[in-house]
């Protein structure tokens, strides 16, 4: 599946209005993360590890919401679980792993993680044209999903590690990453001058 | 330093306005954190471990937020880092880890915790008094901070724990109830209704 071909993706679309995150917030963001260049360097070792498995990841990611009702029903019309829906997300799902993984955080990755928190509350159901869908998904379960999307991972990186030192490793940096776009996906949903 | 010694603290505070988070709300939060029994068992097994070693954490904790300015402002007024403040707050943050580690998930835990994410913004400085300090302590920090806070407790499970293994188990535990308080804290930040 080439990016283009991914319906709604629109990482580095120039017609996408700038994250307001300056440099100097983003800095401090990952920072307070505990964030680095060594982070980043094995997050590019866990894409050449993770990548080839992303669908595997995805069906599990895709089992855990299918087997929770309050979390179907994020992707849920009065008349059930929208199929198309969930296969589009699932596709820039799987697309933003894999933009984790290669750990380019430009202005462009900001942008649009800027687009993609909006997506989740003012204008979701828009990018894939959904009715009837609930018109938010619940914040609480944004974050309670760091979990397992952060513990999920873990045998995909033991199967491709050098050892289980540099599994724990881009286990961490995984965490993190996941903490940095979870921040800035808050961003759509809190108060005004809140974020 | 005895519960009621602590300023601020009102677990249990029956003059607390409920949560609105109802007892099926918290089963599905607690259900898509994976967090279930075995987890309050080994919260409760790191209280044995972490509790006598809640100042040398605050410590660890209190040093890197006094190492970053843009952290260190939420705690600041025009005449610099308010000490008084930081003293108040720390007292209660000791007493968030202990409740944590207590597992004790009850109706006035939750109470407790939606006025403790109030306290964050529309209520921050009131409670200890603070005039000129920031109105809101910013939602992105909150984020991060999850994994300092995470990753700093690891040596005190560490030295207490069987073996590795459980070291490990306990720290996961820790995690998800770390991203349960976040969660609930959350509340008092998301636009109406998008909680």
């Amino acid at each position: 599946m080439s990016e283009t071909a991914i319906p709604g993706y629109r990482m580095g679309d120039s017609s996408l209005p700038a994250s307001t995150v300056t440099a100097k917030d983003f800095a401090n963001l990952k920072s307070a993360l505990l964030l680095g260049e060594a982070d980043i360097a094995l997050l590019r070792e866990a894409r050449a590890i993770v990548g080839p498995h992303v669908e595997e990841l995805l069906d599990v990611w895709y089992g855990f919401v299918g087997s929770h009702d309050f979390l179907l029903a994020s992707f849920s019309t009065p008349a059930g679980p929208d199929g198309d829906y969930l296969a589009r997300v699932r596709m820039r799902f799987g697309q933003w792993v894999r933009d984790i993984l290669a750990a380019d955080f430009s202005p462009e990755w900001l942008a649009y993680q800027a687009e993609v928190g909006r997506r989740h509350v003012v204008t979701k159901n828009e990018t894939d044209g959904v009715h009837g869908a609930p018109p938010v998904v619940p914040f609480q379960f944004m974050i309670a999903l760091i979990y397992p999307i952060y513990a999920t991972i873990r045998p995909f990186l033991d199967s491709g590690a050098r050892d289980a030192a540099h599994a724990e490793a881009m286990h961490q940096a995984w965490l993190k990453a996941v903490l940095l776009n979870m921040a800035l996906w808050s961003q759509a949903y809190v108060q005004e001058g809140w974020f």
